[in-house]
């Protein structure tokens, strides 16, 4: 199975964007060793009127192993912390067309 | 200077993805002739209830090249010509964290 891509965008209420940094960096090493992990990446914004300041990127081998590892209790107990303090919007994707579409 | 991502989310009403997939092939071919254009990929979600269904990530040379290249006359008229049809939400990037910084 090819892999798969988390997409995970951030709203930031004014000042809070260095506790969002912090809450990415928790979740992060909660799901770096889970299996299936791949990669991840926090991006910033360049631009401040970006509706979302920040953006988590990560690879999976799969969804299904994306799924998991917010299921285990460590990670559920980590949801449960920080419940409702910040807004994202969580996606996992695939690729359905790139530059060698284009023709 | 170190590129850029651009990411494009998408909210995509009922039965309109296919239109917003050919607004993505037009715009796609209009940006990969622009000075500084590196490459782009069409994100689909796996599960039909995320928020964005269709994420565009790009890179980029600079932010500057990507922000002239939406300057183009060529890419304006294909704007206005689509102004107000499709709900997304742009954003230039850059990475402030990945794997190494996780220690």
């Amino acid at each position: 199975m090819s892999s798969v891509i988390l997409i995970n965008s951030f709203e930031i209420p004014e000042g809070q964007e260095d506790e969002v940094i912090s809450y990415w960096e928790e979740a992060a090493q909660l799901m770096r060793s889970a299996p299936g992990y791949i990669s991840t990446a926090l991006h910033k914004a360049v631009d401040e009127n970006a509706r979302f300041q920040l953006v988590n990127r990560a690879e999976w081998e799969s969804a299904e192993a994306f799924y998991a590892a917010v299921q285990t209790p460590e990670f559920i107990a980590f949801a449960e912390r920080n419940k409702g303090k910040y807004h994202y919007f969580p996606g996992v994707y695939t690729i359905i067309r790139n530059d060698d579409d284009l023709g």
